[in-house]
């Protein structure tokens, strides 16, 4: 395997350039799924993953997800592109997963140079739309694939694909086609990797194995039939806004702490070995602070923000839909309010458990208030979080492939977000998932100027590459 | 005087076909002050009264205010109609006020006619935009000097009148010119009538003699330099909504009580003869309740809901800017948020002495959080209460003038909303304010639908003459 994966290295160490202008040429294809404009420009970069991996000899099953209403017009969804490259009974099969789509991006945005031109900068930012959310990291499997097959290498595994292009949207349409495919398309798979996220800071690589999920929630106060004046009712009916705004005072503190009795009661306590993953991590709050532009930070410990930010749930109240919102001065009462907040939950917390307790929370306290208005707690999503043994065989060839491009051992992170996909192929065909990122955190996945630096995308590369060597050589059933 | 009087009463009576004419032909006029496309219209409803009062013998002046952006464009704000009709040294000089602009109005709104055609209903209804607000009052005094005229009435009083255009748009332009024209065109003015508010209920007339003053504040809570994602900071990083939502919960109870500590020390007691004024007034929770659509009132008995509307200050919160506020889930941590809130002030209550309490009161608060966050509070307006007392000759002229048409006393009533014109001409001529309402309570001024019963417009031209007639035989330095 030495000899394999030091030749793949070189080869893609010479071929750098041919590399960047691959991605220059995806760049171009401005596959913005939430325009309806450029639905086109989606379905044309879908069609472009599939007959370059065809023209390599890998087999390609197109599936077109159905219709969508988007500003008004029905259009096709893009194509979710499933592929099957070899299929030698001898080799582990590994399914990979990323989207064609991106981010709507304008120059007048603020961006520096053209979001759709791929610019190369002196510091060796590779400055584009997509660059690095999703492209970089698809375009990986391809060019991995490609230099194998040039150079005569063995391809150390059979690999599934599944690339779809509505990600930035939703993944309208996905999760069905996986739900229907598992037995299908993607039968025989030994393990999954995703390559959609990003390293914790700017230098060190690292394996993500937790997500956590979110229950969002709507809180409803509704009074009188319509709106009124507030010089003819204030102080004498009972106000909507004054009641949400008390019992929203109750779910959270300002350091975080939820108010709800038994939350943290389902929190998998932290561990020993858990408590040692915490230490060399590229992580820290000087860094933080200067990001968010002002220290609005709760922890005095870096520690403590990356366990808040990954292992802990937490709540936020992210506004008020009924009640006046836009500048200046209105003297209105709403009528009815709804209160938009959401947890993070994380293991071993159900979705159903925490809205049983926020509703039973909320329902007592609006009690105490003793108001005539009429209160409703709506969970309107509870998606559960995710999360892996970094211990597991496919974790340790994802660390063993990072030493050997990097030479350092990854951090071992987790994410305070949330990618459903991740869930949805590990319950549905029952196998590990690996998130692999190729970017840093600072590429500014969904902002302007978005980049992928030159090292990382030629390095992960490499990473992608001895990342399926490795799993070839790891037995998987450990 | 009685001779006179009654002589008037008949014309109008006779003439009340006449006066409904009238209502029709200034009706269809469509003088919407906030639509930009309707300005032309505006201008030709002042030009209407400036005419009509001209061809009567009035001496009139045309002030045109300014200029005003609108919808993107530049225009010219609506003449204000300065007018003097009669000018005998031997009689009291009465000022009125009145405004010829209307709320705007489309048949889609869910009129049941057309908004500027007036339709006479079944039951008595006047219906169209601007028949009680404040079309059908400011007629009133025209159809009152050409009744007089036409009959050879002596007119009992020199009129002064004041007329805008502006009033449904924030009265732009207007104070300056009543702060202006204070020692010129009103000079010798000894007492203001006003007729542009309501009856408490839906039969008997009322005077009405104080309103609330409004202090408006945005508490705004800053934390980082841009929105953060709930998944990515949530429980690591203060949030401005938390803390803010924290603050709002301790300004008022569901009960409307105000929690600030010396908002009610400033409060003018309820004394034995305050406490006789609010028996047998028309008001009932049950027509109020039937109003709400849900019966949202806070206390047990009518008085007190009264004593909260007129004569208590209140606080009520009206929303959230910078927070998420579409349907739908968002999981933003906003960065800034300015929470809207504001206290109707009594007597003897001083809005600078309001700003400092609310001020110092969040300020403690904000510092019990512990946040890292950056907290200002904001007062965006602080308009004073008005408040006159029932016992001044220019009440009991316009009590005399009530009894007289509707054989009945009237009740005396305070509003919980603010008319700031009121306040200005009592400061700035330094003699007393009547408000003497035409309408009814159930006119749906700024609704659909508004109307003025014929009753109420044929008995209220009526009563404004009685009123003129009242005032001319009573001693107004009493």
């Amino acid at each position: 395997m030495a000899n394999t994966v030091d030749k793949y290295f070189d080869l893609v160490d010479q071929n750098q350039q041919k590399f960047i202008e691959t991605l220059r040429e995806v760049v171009e294809i401005p596959s913005v799924s939430s325009d309806a404009s450029k639905r086109g420009e989606v379905v044309r970069m879908g069609e472009w993953l599939q007959a370059r991996w065809e023209q390599l000899g890998a087999q390609c099953k197109r599936i077109d997800p159905g219709k969508q209403i988007l500003e008004g017009e029905e259009l096709d969804l893009p194509p979710v592109i499933l592929g099957q490259y070899g299929n030698d009974a001898n080799k582990k099969t590994v399914l990979v997963y990323g989207h064609y789509d991106v981010q709507p991006a304008l120059l007048e945005d603020g961006w520096a140079t053209d979001p759709f031109t791929l610019v190369e900068m002196d510091d060796g930012r590779l400055v584009g739309r997509g660059s690095t959310d999703d492209k970089g990291p698809i375009l990986g499997w391809l060019l991995c694939a490609e230099t194998h097959k040039q150079a005569g290498l063995d391809f150390p595994v059979n690999l599934k694909f599944c690339f779809e292009g509505m990600e930035e949207s939703g993944s309208e349409g996905l999760d069905a086609i996986i739900v229907d495919q598992a037995d299908k398309w993607f039968k025989g798979t030994d393990v999954v990797c995703i390559s959609d996220n990003y390293w914790l800071g700017k230098n060190k690589p690292c394996l993500t194995h937790g997500l956590r999920g979110v229950s969002y929630f709507h809180l409803q106060v509704e009074g009188p039939g319509a709106d009124l004046h507030s010089g003819v009712f204030g102080g004498t009916v009972h106000e909507p806004m004054v009641d949400l705004v008390h019992l929203l005072s109750k779910l959270v503190d300002t350091n975080g702490r939820i108010q709800i009795p038994g939350i943290y009661d389902q929190v998998m306590p932290v561990t020993d070995e858990e408590e040692l993953t915490y230490e060399n991590l590229e992580f820290s709050h000087t860094a933080l602070a200067t990001d968010l532009k002002h220290d609005v930070i709760i922890h005095a410990e870096e520690r403590d923000t990356l366990k808040h930010r990954w292992r802990y749930p937490t709540l936020s109240i992210h506004g008020v839909e009924g009640a006046f919102y836009s500048p200046g001065d209105k003297t209105v009462i709403p009528a009815k309010v709804k209160g938009k907040f959401s947890l993070r939950t994380v293991p071993n917390m159900e979705p159903k458990r925490v809205a049983e307790l926020v509703t039973a929370f909320l329902e007592k306290e609006f009690a105490k208030l003793g108001s005539k208005n009429r209160m409703r707690v709506i969970e309107t999503h509870g998606g559960r979080w995710w999360y892996s043994s970094p211990n597991h065989p496919n974790f340790v060839a994802g660390a063993r492939a990072t030493e050997l491009v990097y030479g350092v051992k990854p951090d071992l992170t987790r994410e305070g977000g949330s990618i459903p996909v991740t869930l949805t192929f590990e319950e549905n065909l029952n196998v590990n998932v690996l998130l692999l990122p190729m970017g840093a955190a600072d590429d500014g996945a969904h902002s302007i100027n978005e980049k992928i630096d030159r090292r990382n995308y030629i390095q992960g590369i490499k990473l992608l590459g001895a990342y399926l060597h490795e799993v070839a050589v790891t037995d998987m059933t450990a």
